[in-house]
């Protein structure tokens, strides 16, 4: 039983309670948060960081009037439980009624969907000038993380809301971390100013223009809604520079700090992560395996990450290993592609290890930085592909927005002999920026067909022989496409002809010149990623005036909010069986009118 | 005659020199520099604040060991004349011999093909990061304009610079102007620090970490020398910022900094521009005029540039009217796309103009911060298509990079009158993000077939009906559509239909799936874009298993340096010869194969 939670369910409640009962209630959320947490898994270390900061917010302001923006929004437990979703974190039947970030779906209390990070200001920027236009007049604030800061777009925004010249009120939580440690000078001035109070004289807050307030411990309630309440209604740009603990009140997120950032189901009393299926072997282990190998044999080689060392696979112990060749360049993945770009260039060995879905923060980097110059330079692109996962964080616009980009060499292969053949020839060529597209978490093995070199032109595979139907099953879904083949054959006799096209930038005009010769009818593509402007398209094209017919598969152009993959194969028509009966359709049609 | 230039041919040449024949030498080049520029137009402004600090670089440092990295790098005319390409600058025979950016393929001196803002410090922090693994020693340098300094990669450059570790030199030369006016806080701090002469404590770069030195005037030849001296071969990130006057020593520059930021032809003596051929009307003044209407009648109406303001229209004069609804942001295209799904959010009516070429710095901003919120803003999109200029600032690839994001609405108007229709309509719903990309620079005026709506789901107009071949002519290629199908019948009589796709985000599937009733065999599809991962794939694959043949025209996937449009559309196989050519290729083999 929660005493005051449980009289709570909109922001106004709030409004009634004596400070005591909010510091009351700042606790009992907490203890129901780590609860919660430790079922469904989730992130821990932000969401207990601002417990106290969210109460106050809601406490002192009146959203919805007021907009309170979140960035990320990964650290927004808080506000939903305290904006008519409680249930989704005291009750266990309901845990699954809301995602991980705001959603205007969900309640008028979200103002965006939002998941990237670094972007809240620019947002709140954006909702008080159409506020001050419209002549309006409530508050605008955004709760913006210190790890964010290292994102360009962050610092766009302070630069831009610094002068708005009315109503904007910025709460920088500085929890002291990124997803790992922070990395940059930016930092340093966070720290000095931590150290004394925000009152140093160099603060960069200050040099920007802004208004700056400091709260010494933002997980003290009264300290946080005092200032709130100071700073409330402002007419002009103002900071509050906020210290908090990451993870606090739960001993061993506190204590590990970077593994709790994002944390599974767990056991409350031990800490301990209950047991989930972990597949044996990952493409994230064996690829930091071999960077390690490499950054030992060749100080050239070296690794980059934006904020997320773990996504190519780099435990803090291995980047303690390589102080000069792992280089941790924050949240700032534009950064990340003009400096490889720079190291490939100074004849350095550089390899970026980025999710599918942060990618797309470095577009004009991909084109102007590194295509344009043709520097020698590889990108590892993790988590790519149709997943369950929310909105703001889809892996299925990497192959769209990149391959389309000249110059760069998009490889997308089918397993982990034909990764690594791939990686090994990128890391050593000095000719094109080469984008590898990881095949999924865990590990394929077949035997390949690997080459000694993939630059242009495109080389595509056969892997298995046939006639009538060709399958070019590109990357991840090369598994896919041999279960296509192998229904086709077991089900109705048909032996398909099944490719792996390895490149997701470039045809393979030889190859597909001479499938009519050999019988084919129809080509069948696959590709885990959005169809429109994908792989697929350009097969169409190159068939556009030829008797071939081009049946193209892939990912919807929509963005998908927590949908099972499954549902969404079935939705696309993914699932062999699916594929098949679009199959034998086109064959049949093609009989008939043939013959 | 140049008594010192004379005798400088390479970098080595100025070290024989005396401080007094340097700061001649500056002299002489300045005199050249604005004939030269009289002649050709370019960037005058930039150019001549820097003939001393560039003269610098090349007598203190040695290029091209220690690599000096231009930001923007249209201010590279001094160095490029340096470097041995002088009659480039000296012989107006051969005026025309090198590019306005730096570019490897000129000279090993210049580092980069750039041509976009705030890259400079992320390049160079990967030059040094190269150096460093390879245990070399040499120095790195970047020269950043005060301007550049608004875009969010400069600052995630600066954050990870200063904590380098290692040599590397940013010079910020700060003339108190972007392309006009700079924009936000930073601003304010480099004020500050020029009238401090560098001594106030609140110092932006001091709080980033850098060591940090002030140039009062670095159009004294002097006074950069000496600093350039005294900072070379530092171990440690340094900053040296440098305070110069933009269009120094030309008045007529000096007096009005924003137009003399780049300029045409003009006579020196007067200063005035020579006549050019001047559109009677153009699609910026007439959205400048739209917008200024509508904002007089809404104040809800927004217009936003990213430090371009003439890209809209957007004269001074006209800006000043509109102290609260012309937002300026500086060059920070991510900010503006995430601040215009703000206003829409707030309820606001934001129209952001922005160049083709520069819309790619904020994919992630369209996709994250404004299509998947759904938010209902406009962009316009200026500048796009096929262009003789640089390879740094091609118009060929926003299509490609926005029509496939989910969500938004990308239409491609043929004329003025269908130009402000679907701005007006855009303007005006509330459902969807709406990019426009404007057709050309010049008005072109027609019937069209104005729709009072242009959500989803898309309808084409059938422009001229027509039977065997449909011609989709997008956008600005209508013209070309229609030139096409005028040579079709006049020399062949055939009689093609000619089809307005108006969008290039989706196909008309009720059309499409129409035509082959109406007896078409044959669709070409027409874009001034990149082809890959553009409007026409679009068609192909919609017709992929059907018996329509799909030619797709556009342009080719490569950067294309200074080709003219002309030659292009040659190569691209865009002429209506070559296209009516290939239309009856495709038209005979139906005939062979059919009959």
């Amino acid at each position: 039983m929660c005493k005051v939670l449980d009289k709570i369910n909109t922001p106004k409640d709030l409004k009634a309670l004596s400070r005591k009962e909010l510091v009351q209630l700042c606790g009992e959320i907490r203890q129901q948060m780590i609860l919660r947490l430790s079922v469904t898994g989730g992130h821990v270390g932000s969401n207990l960081s601002v417990i106290e900061a969210t109460v106050a917010l809601h406490y002192v302001f009146d959203s919805p009037v007021d907009k309170i923006i979140f960035d990320v929004s990964h650290q927004c437990y808080t506000h939903k439980l305290l904006t008519g979703r409680k249930a989704a974190y005291t009750d266990p039947a309901r845990f699954s009624t809301v995602s991980g970030f705001t959603n205007p779906a969900e309640s008028g209390h979200d103002i965006f969907s939002i998941g990237h990070t670094s972007t809240a200001v620019s947002l709140a920027c954006g909702m008080a000038k159409g506020r001050d236009v419209k002549e309006e007049s409530h508050n605008v604030i955004a709760l913006v993380g210190d790890g964010a800061l290292s994102g360009g777009e962050a610092f766009e925004g302070l630069n831009n809301a610094s002068v708005l010249g009315s109503n904007i009120i910025l709460i920088i939580n500085d929890n002291d971390m990124s997803i790992a440690e922070n990395h940059g000078g930016f930092y340093q001035n966070l720290r000095l100013l931590r150290e004394t109070d925000g009152k140093a004289d160099c603060n960069l807050f200050r040099a920007l223009g802004f208004d700056y307030f400091f709260v010494r411990d933002g997980n003290d309630f009264n300290e946080i809604a005092d200032m709130l309440e100071l700073v409330k209604d402002t007419n002009h740009p103002v900071v509050v520079h906020m210290c908090t603990v990451k993870g606090k009140g739960y001993r061993f997120a506190e204590a590990d700090r970077e593994n709790w950032h994002y944390m599974g189901p767990f056991d409350i009393d031990t800490g301990k992560r209950r047991q989930e299926a972990v597949p044996a072997e990952t493409y994230e282990a064996l690829t930091a395996a071999y960077l390690a190998d490499k950054m030992r044999m060749d100080s050239a080689v070296t690794a980059i990450t934006a904020g997320t060392p773990k996504v190519l696979g780099f435990e803090e112990e291995l980047r303690n290993q390589f102080p000069k060749q792992f280089v941790d360049v924050g949240i700032a993945e534009g950064h990340a592609v003009a400096m490889i770009s720079g190291i490939a260039k100074a004849g350095g060995k550089p390899v970026f290890g980025v999710s599918s879905s942060f990618l797309q923060r470095a577009y004009d980097q991909l084109s102007s930085d590194l295509a344009l110059n043709q520097s020698p330079a590889v990108i590892l692109v993790f988590f790519a592909g149709i997943s369950g996962g929310s909105q703001t964080h889809m892996g299925i616009f990497d192959m769209a927005l990149a391959a389309n980009i000249p110059g760069i060499i998009y490889l997308a292969p089918t397993c982990k002999e034909e990764y690594f053949s791939m990686l090994e020839w990128g890391l050593n060529q000095t000719e094109y920026p080469v984008i590898i597209r990881v095949p999924g978490i865990e590990t394929v093995s077949r035997d390949a067909a690997l080459l000694s070199e993939y630059s242009y032109p495109a080389k595509y595979e056969i892997a298995e022989h046939g006639t009538m139907v060709a399958i070019l099953a590109l990357g991840k879904f090369f598994e896919l496409g041999k279960s296509v083949r192998e229904k086709l054959d077991a089900e109705y006799g048909i032996r398909a002809t099944l490719i792996n096209p390895r490149y997701a930038s470039a045809v393979d005009e030889v190859m597909l010149n001479a499938l009519p010769e050999y019988g084919h009818r129809l080509v069948v593509t696959l590709e885990d990623g959005v169809i429109d402007g994908g792989f697929g398209e350009k097969i169409s094209r190159f068939y556009g005036t030829s008797p071939m017919k081009v049946l193209s598969f892939g990912a919807g152009k929509e963005f998908v909010n927590h949908v099972a993959a499954d549902e969404q194969y079935f939705r696309y028509r993914l699932t062999p069986e699916q594929i098949v009966s679009d199959i034998l359709k086109e064959i049949s049609e093609h009989f008939r009118n043939n013959f």
